[in-house]
């Protein structure tokens, strides 16, 4: 079975709403196993709504509509669809009933709204808990038409309550997804090291996705039962873990902040942090996971030299001698955070976000990390490109990343 | 000219990422007088996008492609569109110069990436400045194809670099548009003041757009010279000056935080920052302004108690009666960070951001921020909803509007 998704209105090729309801919808049916080839939007616009469910039809076992079940002259897509399987347009009572109760706790029914209780002759109708619009499913000729109001917040529950049931009802398997999530590798370069899987393996299917600064490969697997996809898909996932292990550093719905703060809370450890060229942002996603009170003690942006000898104890004679932006800035740093904070972790970032402020010797993009524990530094140089905001973002996630490799060893 | 968008990846047919290109592009074409009158979205599989081409070309002049430009075999956009047009691929010397130039920094060059350098024969090259894929555009038989790639940090700068010039060119008016940023007021509150001018003004138009935390209105003027056009559009800004301009902070591609910065450095003021729930992220703003290295000193997230007291001078006793979170700490950690740091400015946030930690009395989303401005000090309390993320970056943004609010009095 392969599904299309057609949402309808005028307002999304305007750009002036963002079409989540087709992610929502494309996930949902990636999770029943059933395929969506292609996402349509069209406007309220009959002769290009009628053109979009042939297109549609042509492709696809099941459509999935949303939008257009309004009350005004310009929500088409019931009767637009009607005309396509050329069928009436029947008032149901039930439907109607529905509505007039809705408007009753809201002051007078408006006339218009009497609309949208007509529905295709024959087709299976979905109520709608949050709204007055009810979505209908048509049968026809093998083909079927899910047709779903617009309001995200009427899709979802719709599609929870009546949708799902009635597609898992048409299904005879289970599909089983894992999500490998990778840092320190770009997407090419850990594709390129398990090509070979990714080309030939149909079932599980691996799929690599890029993220900011990251990376991760899904892995789906079509069963009998979810025990079935599972042992079908652990030969692939283990392949992965063979080839590209030290880059992996969680599963599924993880986060590289995420998994690297539970490593330290594990080992009973404490941190502290000092940033420079990074102003606050590493900080920033330490404490965006909620559980790292107990881990986290405090962090310094110094952004001044002052702050730098002031706050951490940097000698004034290393910023003369090496510049703010060095090596061995950056290991006082992180020493320094660590003993003033009386932690066990200390890290820091020193270096050059741009636009201004590069030199031929230290150019922007130039930074140092270091991650101190218990008393061992480690520090390391790096040279990106990119604008500030890139620049910085892509060191916090090496400085997390660089955490995570150091703490291997404690 | 009517225009189809086409955003090609199995990703987004999974349901894993939002499309967000489609929205921005629609929301870019309109501003141009180009309709688009049907999105569609692909997955990486030949056949399927040679027919989304040919579908699009049947009823659009341009079709706008994003993804599918990437190094992996999946990546079909330009070597399909190739096929279509019956094109060679042809290595572009200078754009495998460019991306052999990325890597140099990064280590080796997968060779697969070198598949990003080949071009439809004849093409218009578009450089790509945040990532190693090259957009181009073909012009053939009186049709346009402009294929951009999938990430938005590479979509966005791409399509106002080249694409947007390029486009404009292709008309015979021209179009001047003018950007209006406002704080501290929502969406609807602003547009319900100006709605008789949005609703009946149709050069120029009137667009309201909201961001994560702010709003802003695009003017968008239609005359024969850019002159005319400005002239056209004067009287509408005017009239939105008029009725909003407490709130309004700036215009065009200006930030809130920039603003707020460029006030600071103009009265030669500097300032420090306290974090406690924010965690850093209001100075990783703040730091993001590249120009802020005279005014900004240093800042401290001062997460546990403990560090409240050592490093803000916060009273012990003030934590024990009142809270961490509370006025009374917010206004100490202002007022101590600006007398320890030497500055200024103090700014201060303490709260709970949730998901844990909250109480009857003290709830997920009460958030206390102060501003000391030369010893003065402005304290306001918040009550937020969301997650943890949004409750943070929300308090980032009013504590900034709180403290432009300030500034007026300096």
């Amino acid at each position: 079975m392969n599904a299309e998704i057609l949402a309808v209105g005028t307002e999304l090729l305007l750009g002036d709403i963002l079409n989540t309801n087709a992610q929502y919808l494309s996930k949902q049916l990636a999770q029943l196993g059933i395929s969506v080839y292609y996402q349509t939007v069209v406007g309220d616009n009959k002769e290009r709504l009628l053109n979009a469910y042939k297109n549609a039809f042509e492709r696809a076992d099941i459509v999935i509509t949303t939008g257009g079940l309004g009350p005004t002259d310009d929500d088409l897509t019931k009767e637009t669809a009607a005309q396509y399987f050329n069928k009436k347009m029947i008032l149901d009572d039930k439907s109607l009933e529905i509505i007039e109760q809705y408007f009753k706790k809201r002051g007078k029914m408006p006339e218009t709204n009497k609309k949208q209780a007509y529905i295709p002759e024959g087709a299976k109708i979905l109520s709608n808990t949050n709204g007055t619009a009810p979505g209908c499913i048509i049968e026809e000729n093998g083909k079927i038409l899910i047709m779903l109001p617009g309001p995200p917040n009427e899709t979802v529950p719709m599609f929870e309550k009546s949708v799902m049931p009635y597609l898992k009802q048409k299904q005879d398997y289970t599909l089983v997804s894992k999500t490998l999530h990778l840092s320190g590798v770009g997407e090419s370069a850990a594709a390129e090291k398990i090509r070979k899987l990714m080309q030939e393996s149909t079932n599980p299917t691996i799929a690599p996705y890029a993220k900011t600064n990251e990376m991760f490969f899904r892995i789906t697997a079509k069963g009998n039962s979810i025990e079935e996809a599972e042992k079908i898909m652990q030969p692939a996932i283990d392949e992965i873990y063979n080839k590209l292990g030290e880059f992996i550093y969680g599963e599924d719905d993880i986060t590289l902040v995420e998994s690297v703060m539970k490593e330290i809370i594990k080992k009973g450890m404490t941190i502290s942090v000092a940033e420079s060229c990074t102003g606050g942002m590493l900080m920033s996603e330490i404490v965006n996971f909620s559980g790292i009170s107990s881990a986290f003690i405090e962090g310094f942006v110094t952004y001044s030299n002052e702050s730098k000898i002031k706050r951490l104890n940097v000698k004034k004679e290393t910023i003369e001698k090496y510049g703010a932006v060095s090596e061995q800035t950056a290991i006082e740093m992180a020493e320094g955070v660590m003993k003033n904070s009386n932690t066990d972790i200390g890290i820091s970032t020193t270096g050059i976000a741009g636009p201004d402020g590069g030199t031929d010797k230290k150019p922007v993009g130039l930074v140092f990390v270091a991650v101190s524990i218990k008393g061992n530094t480690k520090v390391k140089e790096f040279n990106l490109k990119g604008d500030r905001q890139k620049i910085r973002s892509r060191i916090v996630t090496e400085t997390i990343n660089m955490l995570r490799n150091e703490l291997k060893n404690y």
